[in-house]
Formats: structure tokens, C-alpha cells, sequence
């Protein structure tokens, strides 16, 4: 079989490049089609087994453990004798995340999927919906009718730290080093700087931290603020630093700074940000336009430029965030079965989470998105602090901020900074999707006293309309 | 001045009896009226000074305590070395809950409502909407156009104890013992009850509970069971028992069972239940019609059979919840103000969290009741040990369980019992209260991947509407 002068092992219905969000496509409506899935690492994609399934069960251990470093606020005289890292690793990655990528992959190698071909070497374009691959050490070119690009993201390394030849880490082997460091510098200050900046230090690691820009930079100002505040007194951290020279001795890395300092430590972890990997996969050749690697697509998920190519996650969506590959996958599921009777792609009201310490979360826009969109707005900033269950916390530094539209009392955008954020965001998300006037959601339900929640009722209920 | 042949002292628009709930309603749109309001007690009532906020308070220290006491599952090694409890004692009432009390009374008191009078001796009808009670040594006797009923309710203690002449605390002082016993016997197995046997068995008192039926009896059964295992494991429970016998020795307080066991322990605490204090009035001088002490209203408030005489909160309402309460206050309030457009008492879709580990919460029906009414049904028993935020939890016993009416969609009961109940509860609460179809909740919004909320999500998939 021949396409486009290249010569083609296999065709199938559907190609899948990647496991994560991709690896929920085929479902029984799709037994009836041959289909190729390509996975060059583990099954499960960034999330499960690099990302957000394996650092939340770090953070939680990290979140009790700082909790007991701080209860004596609480009249409890608690301590953390020792942190059991090997065991920690064990438990997440070899009883829990590595057996479900095995059984992801065995499923989609075994009988239960015959109509399935699993293809575990990397892939790139050779013609059009036309992809050169590998079975172990045989090559294989397969094509297929219709091409589902997920094949995700990986981390971004700035040109002077791949160069220097330094040892560095990344989110996908810094959970599994085999002891825990005596302190880590973590270059980067976004989201995934500051799960792992407060998984370490919890742990009794030492952090510094070098970022460019104030720490998570996207956050409302009312939330960026005190949560630098409070990483400062709890990281050493260099803010509004470049680097300009990497080195390395038996004991450790050094990182010299644009200001002459010099930041050292016995690991390094870099976590400025992440790169679609659309640049790995030859897209020209597949007629597929992209942007840094980043797949151009429309708002049903095709392609802008290849006939049957779509995308969806890290390779194609801003988001990232595994969320949002999900609702993408179901559009594009969707559309590939009901090809008369698409849907968008679900970007409305996306939240998202960050789980550091103190935990944030939020949905829409920020005081100043929402000012610049040119809506009349109420703010309102409640401390966790002033309602009874902040009390027992003890709690000093948790905040909800709601921003809602003056003239329609709609929701525009909520963050909390604080314990359980990322559980009470959930009910603001219901809030802005069912389009429930805020004025409302305050008065015509119950709230229970004295549960946290109640924060969030201050804070609607200091919306001011007036 | 003379009502029905009393002398009265003094002439109101209205008195208010009882600082608890009933405290919120003079704001400024009572500012041109002449104002009694009676406190025996401390300002605040029941949940304030002895109930719903300081009992939080120390179960979050509990909460903290059991947390340290269980992280090996995690891999951290941590320890309880000691608790202070003079200093949670401290810390919750000298430093927080007295202040907000006497600040309370200081404030009625004050000249910023020059039109509120307080009087602080016990008081009882002594005629239609006239009251005899007291300032400090000094009997008065007041009258009202109004009067509002808003005395609570206090522990039920039943006869044998009572009668026994042994020493036993309830909520009202077992907070505020001077040092921590080393054994506790807790007689009753309701909220109350089960609130502080996690208190002082996270805290290292060894606890007893003896209740004449199984724990958390009102409980939807696929939580009540779990929970009662559970407490098997945690506490020396003597289950389906009736006392015979109490007595005490200098060293401890002893209970003989109907089986001819004995418990013994340090101190004993009785939470059996409330009693409403219509009793302690003299209500029929009033007019007032009750049935063992609580106070008969009609929707609005009103006493069933005497004129201008509202009642709200524990002495009239069967909830015994302080969210209740406030809203029955926030509805008499108004009908106090508009006569002619009142509002009815908001009884719909009332939640509660007992905040006792697991912690638990729930609105709405059970799944037998909601069968008994004739509800076509589905239900989802949902365990948080099936969403990736429950691995990094590693719980092994938190559930979520909802159900829903097939024919309409709409959600029926919310039951939660593991971390974070009562914050996972308010979304249900909304859910309920806006009578969204459960079927759009689950997929017309985004869920954070991976928080806690997946455990609603997954709950709200698993309804079955085929």
C-alpha cells in the first residue's frame, strides 16, 4: 500500500498518537473500526504518571506534614520524626501509578480490544495522515483515515541550562529520585515550581527558588501578592532574577544570577514552564500548521490545514491542564462519530488549580481581566480568618475573592487562596456554568454553620449591588 | 402601668428573649423602637458559648491530632508528643468566645442602641406578652407589643442520672475543664455525642460510649453502618444498653448496663439529646400554647395561640441547627417588619454536618425515605478511594452517596462521609436548592482534575436514568 509515493505498512480507520486523554477515544462505539494507538513512554500520558495524579499524592503527604510542623498554634505538640522518601516513592509510583499504566497497556495490547494495535515507538509524519512508527525494534508506516494528534507536552529547559551539560530534573523524574535531597533549587515559579516547592520544603528539604517574575504571575493581585509574601518567609527565594551561568561539583549544583549571587544545592529541578510537542513529529510533512510546535486547530478540533487531523490536549490546547485535554477529548470523540452534528470545544469557565501551600484555585476572570473587559463590577475580598471555621483553623492567610458583573449579578470570576480551595471552587464553577444570579446563590440556600463554606457565603453576601 | 392586673414596670414595641439567634434581628430598621432583649447567660446562646463553634474549635485540633497520629499510611513518621489543654481551653474561650460574648453585651448595652434595654435575670409570663425578669438584683416586670421567643434549648439529662447525684458534665462545661481526663464515658450516640468522643479520643482520653441504639441513628444506612464499624474500632462502644445504675467514687464515675457490664471512666459526659426551654417560662400565663416546653408556631413564626408572639430557633423548631435558627430569625425579622407580605419559615432543603470523624454531611432525603415517599429512584454510592485525590489521601472509608429522582432529574439527598463532608456538601446544597437536573450538573461544568470534587463527579455519573 502506497500513499503519497511512501510505502505503508498497515492503514487503519484511526490513528491516536499519544495515551493520555487520547487513550479515551476508543470506547464500543468505536469496535467497529481499526484503529492504531501510539505510545513511545508509559500508558496514561503526563498526567498519571508524570503529573497531576502522582504530585497531588506528594502534596498531601506534604500537606500533613507541615500541618503537623504547625499545630502547636492549635495547642497540639506534634512533630515529624523522619520522612520515609523510598517508601513515599514506592507507594505512588509501584503500587499505584506504574500498575495502572501497565494495565492500561496491557488492555489496549490484549483481547478485550482486538480491533486495537498498539504501536510503542515514536512517531513522525512522512506524507499526509501518514506516520512512520515502531512495534519494539521494527519500524512501521501507518496510515490512517482520520488522525487524533494527543500526544501532549514536555518540559520547556531554557538554552542556558540544556547547554551547561548540568544534571537536572524535571516533573517527570524529580518524584522519583531515590533519596530525598538536603535542598533543591527550583528554577521556574509557576504552578509546577510551587507544588513542588512546597512538597520539598514540607519535607524538610531545603528550597531556593530563582523566577524571572513574581511567583505564580497570573494570579489576581489580591491572591499574587500574599502568597509571595508567604514564600519569602518560607523558600529562599530569587525573584526577578536571570540566570547567567550553570555549574556543577560532586556535591552540587550552583546557579549564578544576573545580580552576581549565586544559588546552590544538591539537586536541581527545572520547572520553567512546557513545550508542545508538535515539534517532534515532522507536521509539515503531514500538511499539519502549527506554531512552536503547538497544532493549529479550529473549534471542533481539526486541523486548520489537514483534512482529517485533529488535536486536542497539550499539543494543541493553552491550557494545559489535563481537565480540559479531557472535555477536548470528549468533543472530538464526539465529532469524530457525529461528523454532521459537531461540537466546540468546551473553553467556557475553565478553573484550574494550584496545589501549593496555601492551596489556590479559581475560575474566570481576574479584578483586573474583568475591569479591562469593561464590566461594572462588586468585588468582594473575604478572609477565611473572619468566619467561625477559619477560627478553629486559626487560619491567617486564606482569602475568597468574588468578582461579580454589577448589572446581571452573573459570577465573573472566583479565586480562593486557602484550605480545601480547590473543594470550594467546585460550587463557584456550578455557579458560573448554570449562569445563577450571585444575589441569589448568598440568600436561597442553606449554608452550613460553622463549616468552611461559609466564606463563601461572606463573600457573596459582601457583594455589593447597591 | 397595668397589664391583665400585673404591675408593669416598663413597656416595649418588643422583647426579645434569648441572645442567640434571636440577638440579629434589631439592626437599623429597628432603630425607632423601644427594645427589651433578656440574656441570662452569656450574649451569643448556645452555639457560641457552648455549642456549634467552640466544639469546631477543638475538633479541629482533634481533626489535626488523628491526621498526625495516622500519616505513616503516607509515609511520614510524626507523633502527638502532647496536648495542651489548658491552652486550647485558652485559646477557644479566654481568648476568642468570651471576648465575642462580652463584646456582644457590651454593644446592647452600649450607646450605639440607645432603644435596647438588657435585662439579665431569668425570666417567665407572668401575663399575655408580659415577662418578669430582672437586672442584676433588681426584679422587673415588662411588656411588649411584640415578643419574640428565641430562648434555645439546653441538654436533656435523663432521670437516672439526674437523680443519681453524680457529678457529669455536658457541652456546656466539658470544653472547659482544667485538664484533660484520662477516660471519658459519653452517654448518648448522637451528634453531640459523637463530636466529642473524636474530641477526646484524638486528643488520648480513652473513651466510652454508651448508647441505647446504634450511632448516628438517622444516618442513610450506607453511611450509619460504616460509621458505626469505625467507631467500634476507635471507641469501647456498649451499643443498644440502657443505664441502671450510676454511681462514683473519688476517682471515677461508674454506669451499670442492662447486661450487668460496667463502664467506668474519669468523667462522664451526657449528651442525650436537647430540650427545649419553653418549660422554664411559664408560658401558659402567656397564652402560649407548647407541647414539652417547645413553643407552637404556625409558617410564619407565630405562636399558635397567643397574639403578637413569635418564637424561632431551638424552642420552637424540630432542626436544633444554628443555620436554621438565623433563617427563621432572618424570616421573622421580616414579618416583624412587614405585616402585610410575610414570609414563610424557610424549612426546605436543610443540611447538616456533624463534625466528628469521618466527618460527615447531608441535605435532603435518605434512600429510605426517599423510596417511602414514592420516588422513582436512582443512587450512586461513590467511594473517595475511587478518584485520584482519594489515592493521595489513601482513605479507605470516605463515600459519597446521592440520589435522584429518574423522572425529573432532580437530586433527592446528598450524603458525604470522609474529609472534607461539609465543604463537598454546599455544591449538593445549591444543586438542591436551584433544582438543577443532576444529569446536566455532572457534565455541563468543568471538574478540577484531580481534586476532591471528582468524588461528586463520579457520584453524579454513576446515576443510572436508563
Amino acid at each position: 500500500m502506497t500513499s503519497n509515493s511512501v510505502s505503508v505498512d498497515q492503514h487503519y480507520d484511526l490513528i491516536i498518537l499519544g495515551t493520555g486523554s487520547g487513550n479515551s477515544i476508543p470506547g464500543p462505539e468505536f469496535d467497529d473500526k481499526s484503529i492504531a494507538i501510539i505510545e513511545k513512554g508509559a500508558f496514561g500520558g503526563t498526567c498519571l504518571n508524570v503529573g497531576c495524579i502522582p504530585t497531588k499524592m506528594y502534596v498531601y503527604a506534604a500537606d500533613l506534614a507541615l500541618e503537623t510542623r504547625e499545630s502547636s498554634r492549635l495547642g497540639i505538640d506534634a512533630q515529624v520524626n523522619a520522612v520515609d522518601w523510598p517508601g513515599i516513592v514506592n507507594r505512588v509510583f509501584d503500587q499505584r501509578i506504574d500498575l495502572i499504566a501497565k494495565g492500561g497497556e496491557e488492555y489496549r495490547r490484549g483481547e478485550q480490544t482486538p480491533n486495537i494495535d498498539v504501536y510503542d515507538q515514536h512517531a513522525r509524519f512522512v506524507a499526509p495522515r501518514t506516520l512512520q512508527t515502531g512495534q519494539g525494534a521494527q519500524t512501521k508506516t501507518i496510515s490512517a483515515d482520520q488522525i487524533v494528534l494527543a500526544a501532549g507536552s514536555r518540559p520547556f529547559i531554557p538554552e542556558i541550562i540544556a547547554e551547561s551539560g548540568v544534571h537536572f530534573h524535571t516533573n517527570e523524574d524529580i518524584m522519583r529520585l531515590t533519596r530525598q535531597p538536603k535542598s533543591i533549587v527550583i528554577i521556574g515559579g509557576g504552578y509546577i515550581a510551587m507544588e513542588f516547592a512546597h512538597v520539598f520544603e514540607a519535607l524538610g528539604t531545603k528550597v531556593s527558588i530563582i523566577a524571572r517574575s513574581e511567583l505564580l504571575r497570573h494570579l489576581d493581585t489580591d491572591l499574587r501578592e500574599p502568597f509571595n509574601e508567604l514564600a519569602d518567609q518560607r523558600y529562599d527565594v530569587h525573584r526577578g532574577r536571570n540566570i547567567t551561568a550553570v555549574s556543577q561539583n560532586e556535591q552540587e549544583v550552583s546557579v549564578t544570577l544576573d545580580n552576581g549571587s549565586i544559588v546552590s544545592a544538591e539537586v536541581m529541578l527545572v520547572a520553567t514552564g512546557r513545550t508542545p510537542n508538535g515539534d517532534e513529529l515532522d507536521l509539515e510533512l503531514g500538511g499539519i500548521e502549527s506554531t512552536n510546535g503547538r497544532v493549529s486547530i479550529d473549534e471542533f478540533g481539526r486541523s486548520t490545514s489537514a483534512q482529517s487531523v485533529w488535536a486536542l490536549g497539550d499539543i494543541s490546547s493553552p491550557y494545559l491542564l489535563k481537565h480540559v485535554a479531557n472535555a477536548e477529548m470528549r468533543a472530538v470523540r464526539h465529532n469524530l462519530l457525529n461528523p454532521e452534528n459537531m461540537k466546540k470545544m468546551p473553553h467556557e469557565h475553565v478553573p484550574a488549580a494550584v496545589f501549593t501551600h496555601p492551596q489556590i484555585a479559581y475560575v474566570g476572570m481576574t479584578e483586573q481581566e474583568a475591569r479591562e473587559a469593561g464590566h461594572d463590577i462588586t468585588v468582594k475580598v473575604q478572609k477565611y480568618g473572619d468566619v467561625a471555621y477559619g477560627w478553629a483553623m486559626e487560619d491567617q492567610s486564606g482569602i475568597a475573592k468574588l468578582i461579580a458583573d454589577k448589572n446581571t449579578g452573573k459570577l465573573l470570576g472566583a479565586h480562593y487562596m486557602g484550605p480545601q480551595a480547590s473543594t470550594l471552587i467546585q460550587q463557584m464553577i456550578t455557579v458560573m456554568a448554570f449562569g445563577l444570579d450571585v444575589r441569589d446563590v448568598a440568600t436561597e440556600q442553606y449554608w452550613i454553620h460553622p463549616a468552611l463554606p461559609e466564606v463563601t457565603e461572606n463573600a457573596l453576601l459582601g457583594l455589593d449591588f447597591s
